[in-house]
């Protein structure tokens, strides 16, 4: 039986598990605090001391660890095994993290950016392996990752696969990449709660607006319980949304033909109730007229996505 | 030594050629009119009488010509071998082109995607073989073709690859495709002429209307040689023109992190003075700060990179 450790390096908390390659199953996962305060070296030694944690609880010997990946949030060279650059853990250019993380453990370890984990997630345990696949976060960004015929696809420099970062109103919203107009400024979670609480403001006597009262926080589920509740303003908060989520859909659909598209992220939890309109206008939208149709669906795996994704796109 | 016949299928004229496989070099070309008025077999006869008398002219028997690749202006499906959708020429859904010639010819034919087809030829004649690769036609409408490890991305149904339909101002200017807002209604040539014949009514006055009145046409070469003289109107247009164009490219940069984009049609004879300022734009403008660069280049091989294309990935 061959087994693999699979890290999900955050800003907040690193989480990892070993998981059973064969069909992806954890067989344990534990998490930690990010120990971003104590600098780079610290967020090495934390992954060793996890993966040494992870062997005891499981009851699996580090010797059955076949090779431990690490998803990190940021730009990575997947090839030469550093971090480039991440812009919420203080790693200097360069940074030699899975090396680290392969001395203290004497396990071969390697790295990739955690959307392009996710997606590579997603596919695993997607038993009709659909080439191309990508998979949509709708979460603090829009994230993706892009595999087709099984590989990762982040271009010559490994920065690639930046689906989010792609223009949707040109010279619009100011996105966190410094340009203006991107996908993400208009599609991700972060952005609906800017849209919602812009509607709240315009409409302080609605539904809306009680609701976010009452609960005393405006997050991305707010619109969703308040359009359920019959309030028209929600519904038109998220109509707006829905579209702005299914024209960049569209994008991604004529720029790749994906057999699939995942869409993951706390908006996904939505359901059908989202998924559904939202694909019904990329259909409508799209370039192709005349061949299948990209299935558009949300994502199976949760939170787990970027941990089997790291585990398994171990090389 | 390797002969292929490569076809550029347009919806005007029908170009085809005899190429050296080895170093991609055309022996003999020749062009007929395309008798869209006579329908679909006809335009498969008109392709079979190119291909005999290209070997006449070429000197080269078909006994040697390995085989035929046609490039199409639609929608292919590669693999079965049949044209889904080409809206300026009289073929029905699902019509066989390639086995008409094929049975008539006796050469083995494939067809693909006529953006593709260039992409392919101004790929092969690029001795460091980037990866990927993308080009980029600046012309009716904006084409585009991916080529990544030597091979067409086209998506699981073969429509993939539209770079010039993702949108650039989602709701802005209509596009051919029925959307609003798509790159190619801002970035083609075309477009560039519907913004000078906007700047013109706006400026009856200026040296870009006089320019018009004296030529008696307005193409997408006359801002270009307004703005030479001077002119700050057609600066303005141009600078806006290169803006939409660059902000498309910054797109396509995110997405795929190509190792060398071309570009080409009839603007891209402007060379450096045009694909200059557009290339910083990019670089200024695109995710990655940290890694290497997408090369930005104008395209090598103007009309001929269809028939070379076609002729060398046919299969």
């Amino acid at each position: 039986m061959t087994y693999t450790i699979g890290v999900d390096l955050g800003g907040t908390n690193i989480a990892a598990a070993v998981v059973r390659v064969k069909d992806a199953h954890i067989i344990s996962k534990l998490s930690v605090p990010t120990p971003v305060a104590d600098g780079q070296d610290a967020i090495a030694e934390a992954i060793t001391l996890l993966v040494a944690d992870l062997t005891k609880t499981s009851g699996i010997a580090s010797s059955e660890i076949a090779r431990i990946g690490i998803g990190i949030p940021g730009t990575v060279s997947h090839r030469d095994k550093t971090v480039i650059y991440a812009c919420n853990l203080p790693f200097e250019q360069g940074y030699p993290i899975a090396y680290k993380v392969e001395q203290a453990t004497g396990i071969t370890t390697s790295i990739l950016n955690d959307a392009d984990a996710a997606a590579y997630g997603e596919y695993v345990v997607d038993e009709t392996h659909p080439t191309p696949f990508i998979a949509i976060t709708l979460g603090t960004g829009v994230g993706s990752g892009v595999i087709m015929d099984g590989k990762v696809v982040s271009g010559f420099n490994g920065a690639g696969g930046e689906l989010g970062h792609t223009t949707l109103i040109m010279g619009g919203q100011e996105c966190g990449c410094k340009r203006r107009g991107c996908w993400e400024a208009y599609a991700s979670a972060s952005a609906l709660v800017r849209q919602t609480e812009e509607a709240i403001r315009q409409h302080p006597d609605s539904l809306l607006a009680h609701l976010a009262e009452k609960t005393g926080t405006i997050n991305g589920k707010l619109p969703f319980d308040a359009a359920e509740l019959g309030c028209s303003v929600a519904q038109k908060v998220l109509e707006q949304y829905r579209m702005y989520v299914a024209e960049g859909l569209a994008n991604v659909v004529n720029i790749f033909q994906p057999e699939k598209i995942v869409i993951g992220g706390g908006i996904s939890n939505q359901g059908e109730s989202f998924v559904g309109p939202v694909r019904e206008y990329v259909y409508q939208h799209e370039y192709n007229r005349y061949l299948s149709k990209t299935k558009i669906e949300t994502a199976q795996l949760s939170n787990d996505a970027g941990i089997i994704g790291a585990a398994l796109y171990a090389e």
